[in-house]
This record gives structure tokens, C-alpha cells and sequence, in this order.
């Protein structure tokens, strides 16, 4: 297959780029300062395509926005999405208060309940305020706009400092289709979903089974490959709407269109994740883990994974320092099988460590290349052929000022 | 069986309390200034019991010791022990250093090289520079004495800001018998040995099977049940030496005498752990995770590690903010059993949350017990009988301070 054929370009319009998506997002009183709640909407039901966190304690609007799928056709119109305040460990009172978010949703747009989906992020252990989360639904319909995307992007951070978003454009069955997604991270990042929101928007037509399993698959090639610190949250979410109003004709698994869309879509979500990472908590660096000659992919994720978690080598690079001993001391508590005489080690191009321990480290080299904001480690295990990426950022002192005190 | 039977008394000396041992420490260049090599001698043969990393990247001293071990006839009479290089990741030329390093202080101290164990603990990746190495080593024996442990504590420290000594005293069939032990942390620690040595003594008589089984299942209780950071290094160990020279008779398996030494050697073990984990790199508190109420110990471990290893509950301590959310949180992604609606919590004896999400936490009563330097966070998972506990620290921006730049 040539390359042309899986083409897509890069378009501006994040999650309201695609056709029949509208999104707004206002301030109504949760938070000190900024946006805190968001909605965005599908002209016509979308097919849904949902994935949560695996954490065993669920934010109630997790436990609610199971229920509505379970209990749904398939489809979704809206999703309200609140920042400030994750509604988690609140008990039959955060229960209420999730029900009511979709019922006022549900009422405000006038579209049957089950066509809501709700989500919340932020303080874990407070009870919603009801009355300015109320307020704040009345007001979002009057407010969606096809370029809204930016506003939603921006009511759904936390600690973020930045939107996130993300659109391409490309053609299925020769008609223009558009895929767009925001995102919010910051802290809490870790694979398997961590306070991670996820909304992604697409005007293709897709059989809502297909959609779930491409999506599924793709989370775990994205956004459960990113780690700021390894804790894994009560309330993460990613949701793909897809509401076939480009008009396109319906994808079907196997077909070059929906490897296409595949490809496009992965990239979207990679994009998303790296941004996530980027703007973990206090990070100053993009942290990219490449391990490739595994045994086998699980195996290179594995090793990926435990560098990328690692404190040490997070605050190495931070202080720039090719402390290097540390990255080969977090593959060897991975817990995969392998021979540290065959690793091989390089950062940003720079060789520096070759087999049999050969220490070729150019120290001047090496800080130079770690002067960058894109820090690439290669780990080469030469024990096989399989390969994994993962992504993170350093750790600064930042992360630990902003963390400590989260709540004030 | 009383109280009474297992007592023992605390006392001054560290390693060097027991009868029959000395040490010393000095500085031979391997650092910029303090001292840098440590030397622990038994002044007849003594029974060994080691435990070694789990890392599958083993430093050469790691290596050689577990071949001089298993070739050796279960006694040893020397322990040398340099900080400010871990000798690790170094191939041939570590390994030709870490044999030269036995070599020396057999020559020095005229025992066979079967006798002697070596240690190493600081940078990874850096040759040892064997010039100061040896002329430390043969300065060492000039220098021991029974009054050495504190020098050889200090001697043993990398970021460190204070030397580990602990010392009991208990009888054995009626004759004092003593058990001291230095250590030495602080980050890179996690259980399963992270980098972390840790040297004891006895003049207790125990043969040495039962010593190794003894101390294997004490490390586990103790050292296994420690974390700064997470990650387990490639340096560790912990070694135990019985020389009998209490005169006291020799221990044997299931008698009160054993259970008092067992319960001895745990003390000091524990001590020594919670100083670790109380001087964790940037540390400011000490930090006790009990879990209780588990359906197994090992479920109540994976527990109380996951909230100990937590970044996000460790920061909120050191900011001295009751973000207990967090707490629950790491619970519920800790891979065990459990129904969160059970939970009770509780920080310092202030009770923060009861079953079914009872929040009743008195922030002012919370922010008073977090001032504390030590914290003891209370999880009772009402699921069953076991429990375990596990110590940490906070993470400061000093941990991310001395850790951005460790090599310079």
C-alpha cells in the first residue's frame, strides 16, 4: 500500500471541526477564575465509542456514563464536561448530583437523557456546587458555536496551560471527512487512563461496534502510552463521536478508506497524548521512550514504561544531566527478560552506551542534546525485533509546588 | 508467651556493639570531600546472610560477591564498602575493579579473599578510580576500631544527612548477647532492595542457614517495606554477620531464645528502614501507611505501596494538605480486591472518611496533624482481617533539586 493512499492533512477547528459538532464553554462559578464547563454536541445522534479509567474507585459521572451506555442504542448527542471539581468518592450524594447534571443537560439541549454523556475533573472528595453547575448548563446551549471548539478546550483544563486540541482532514470514499479531538492532562497522568479527558468528534460514518474496537485498540496505542506520574485517576474518559454528516459512505473494517481513517485517527490521539505529556504537571520537556529489539512488544513497553515512570531519570533530564546509569537501572526493575551487556543507548542521536557496557557518552554532546525541549532516549535490547514508545515529561520542582498545594 | 520474654534494650555502638566487631571509615578521593570508604571486620569468622537486588542490572560488586557466596563456606570476616561510585554498569573493567577490591583487603587484613565481601554505592556508569580505592583500603585496617560504626556510617553515605546506627541488647540462654547494625539510603529507594546497604552485626551464635532464613524474611518486613522514589537500584544489599562471640550459646529454630533474637533483629532492621525512608532525598517527613482490613497480607501490601509510591500523596504531604482524595485513589489503582464504599480513613488519629464515602473530615484538625513530621495515614479496607505496613517520605523540591543534578 503506497503511502499516498493513508494521506491526511492537518486542519485547524479541533473538536468542532468536523461537520454537525458544536461547542461551547463558559465560567459559571466552580472554579476561582476560569472556564469551567464545557458541552459540546452532534447536530444528529452519534455513534459512541467510550473508553474509562481502570481504577477501581469511579468518579460517579464514570459509574453514570457506564450506565447510560449500557442502557443507550449506541448514539450520543452531548457531552457536558465540568473542570474544578471531579464529583469522585462522593457517594450517594455525588450519584445525585451526577444524575442531575445529565437531566439538566437532557433538558436544556431537549433531547432525551440517554443521549447525554457527563464528566467531571478536578478535586477528588467535594461535593459539586449544584447551583452554579446548574447555571452553568442553562447557559451553554445559547453559546455553541461550529468554532467553539477552543472555548470547551479551555473550560476542561485543570492545571493545564494550555488547549489541546487537534483536526485532520481526509477523504473516505472520495468525500472530505474530518476528525478533531480536545484534551486536558496534567497531573495524575499515567497509562490505563489517568485524570485524562478525551473528547473526539468526527463526521465519518461508522458502525458503532467497529468504532468501539478501532478506538479501544488506539487508546492503548496512545493515550495509555503517557505517564506524568504514574498515578492513575478516578475519573478519566475518552469519547469519540462519529456522526457521519460528511456524508461519506460507511466504513467497513479492512477496507484502504478505514485504514486511512485508522492511521488518521492514531494520529490524533498521539498528538493529543504527546501534548498531554508535554504539559504534565511543572514539565518543561517532552520526553519521547523508544525501545525497540524486544522480544516482544509487551516486553518493550514494559521497559518503555518503567524509564518513563521514573523519578530519577525524569529529574535527570530535567537538570540535563546524561546520568544515563539511571535509565539502564530503570529497564533492569522493569521486569523483562534480557541480556544488559546487549543494550545498546542513545539520547537525541547522541551514542551513549554501545554493547558489552561500552561507554561512549561525549559528555559535551550529551548536554547539548539534552539542552532541547524533545528528549528522544533510544534502548536498543537487541534480544528481538518488537518495539514500543512511550511518552512523558521530566519532573521539576514545579510538579511538586503545584501538587502540594492542589486544593488551596 | 509475656512480653518480658522478648525484650530487649536499645543501646549506643551501631555495628560495632557486638563483640568481636570493628570498623572504620576514611576519605580516599572517590568523593569531593567526605569519607568515602568504609571497612567492617569480625575479628574471627562469621556466619553470612546476605540479600541482594532484584535489578536484572547487577553491579560488579553485586556480581562478585554472590560468586564469592556461593564458593565461599558461609563465613566472612570483611566488609569494604565505598560510596560516590556504584561501580555499576561498568563491564570488564567494573568487574576487574570490583576482584581488585577483594584482592586488597585480603592483602590487607591477611584473610582469605573467601572472607571478604565488597559494596559499592553512588554513581552508575563511571569506573572506579582504583588508585584512591586502594590506597583507601590500605589505610582502613590502621584505622579500626570498636568504637569505628560511626565512622563507617558516615562513610557509607551518598545524599544521606545523617549516619544510620542501631543497637540492641538481649540475652540468650542468660549471656548478653548484641545485635548493631549501620545503613545507609536515600534515593533511588524501593522495596525489593533499592539503593540502599545496609551492614549488621551479632556476636549472637547462629548457625548459618538459619541466619539466612532468618534475615531473608526479615528484609522482607522491613527494607521490602520501604520507598522514596521507586526505584530499585542495581547496588543493593544487606549483609548479617554472626561471629558468637558473646559466648552465648548457639541458636536452633522454634525456641523462645530464637523468637527473642528474631524479634530483636527486626527491631534494628525496621529502625534502620524508617531512618531511610525518613531520609529520603529532600525529604521532611516520615510517612507510616497501615493498611488493615485486607482479605491477604500481600493485598494489604500492594496497598499500602501504592499509596506510599504515590508522587501525588506524596507532594500533598509535604504541602501539608489533606488531599485524602488522593489517598483512595491510589488504593483503587493498587491492582487489588476491594469495595471503595468501604473504606474508612483516617491521618494521624483525625478520622477523614467513613463507609459509604462518609466524609467527616475537620480541615483544621487535618491541617494540625500534617504539621507533624510524622504521618501516619490509616486504611482500613473492612474486607477482611490482615494488614501490613509500609514507609515513605514526602517529595519535596529538594528531591527534585538533588536529583536534577546528582552527578555534578
Amino acid at each position: 500500500m503506497s503511502e499516498a493512499i493513508l494521506e491526511f492533512t492537518e486542519i485547524d477547528g479541533g473538536i468542532t471541526a468536523p461537520n454537525g459538532f458544536r461547542a461551547s464553554g463558559v465560567y459559571c462559578g466552580i472554579r476561582k477564575v476560569k472556564k469551567d464547563i464545557a458541552l459540546i454536541t452532534s447536530d444528529v445522534p452519534a455513534s459512541v465509542a467510550a473508553v474509562f479509567t481502570l481504577n477501581k474507585v469511579l468518579a460517579a459521572p464514570v459509574v453514570v456514563d457506564k450506565l447510560l451506555l449500557k442502557q443507550g442504542s449506541g448514539t450520543c448527542s452531548a457531552i457536558v464536561v465540568n473542570s474544578g471539581n471531579a464529583n469522585a468518592c462522593t457517594g450517594e450524594q455525588g450519584m445525585k448530583d451526577a444524575w442531575e447534571m445529565v437531566k439538566a443537560t437532557s433538558t436544556a439541549l431537549q433531547i432525551p437523557e440517554a443521549e447525554v454523556l457527563i464528566s467531571s475533573t478536578g478535586v477528588i472528595g467535594q461535593y459539586l456546587p449544584m447551583d452554579n453547575v446548574r447555571q452553568g448548563i442553562e447557559q451553554l446551549p445559547f453559546l455553541l458555536s461550529e468554532e467553539g471548539s477552543n472555548d470547551a478546550a479551555l473550560a476542561i483544563m485543570t492545571t493545564d496551560t494550555y488547549a489541546k486540541e487537534v483536526a485532520v482532514l481526509l477523504e473516505v470514499g472520495g468525500v472530505p471527512v474530518r476528525i478533531g479531538g480536545i484534551a486536558k492532562g496534567s497531573g495524575m497522568i499515567a497509562p490505563n487512563m489517568a485524570t485524562m479527558l478525551a473528547f473526539l468528534s468526527t463526521d465519518a460514518n461508522v458502525p458503532q461496534p467497529l468504532l468501539q474496537k478501532t478506538f479501544g485498540r488506539l487508546i492503548d496505542r496512545s493515550f495509555n502510552r503517557i505517564s506524568v506520574d504514574g498515578d492513575t485517576s478516578t475519573n478519566d474518559m475518552a469519547v469519540l463521536l462519529a456522526n457521519g454528516m460528511s456524508g461519506a459512505p460507511a466504513l467497513s473494517e479492512g477496507t484502504v478508506d478505514m485504514k486511512r481513517f485508522t492511521t488518521a485517527l492514531e494520529f490524533v490521539l498521539v498528538k493529543l497524548a504527546k501534548m498531554i505529556a508535554r504539559d504534565g504537571e511543572g514539565a518543561t520537556k517532552l520526553v519521547e521512550v523508544v525501545v525497540s529489539g524486544a522480544s516482544s512488544e509487551s516486553q518493550a513497553l514494559m521497559a518503555a514504561r518503567s524509564v518513563a515512570n521514573s523519578n530519577l531519570v525524569k529529574t535527570a533530564i530535567h537538570g540535563e544531566d546524561a546520568n544515563w546509569g539511571r535509565i539502564l537501572c530503570a529497564v533492569g526493575y522493569a521486569g523483562i527478560v534480557f541480556d544488559p551487556a546487549q543494550v545498546q543507548l542513545s539520547l537525541n542521536g547522541v551514542p551513549i552506551l554501545e554493547k558489552n557496557y561500552g561507554i561512549v557518552i561525549d559528555e559535551a554532546k550529551a548536554k547539548d542534546a539534552f539542552a532541547s525541549e524533545n528528549i528522544t532516549i533510544k534502548i536498543n535490547l537487541n534480544q528481538g525485533g518488537e518495539s514500543a514508545t512511550f511518552w512523558t515529561c521530566d519532573l521539576s520542582k514545579e510538579y511538586v509546588h503545584i501538587n502540594a498545594s492542589y486544593r488551596s
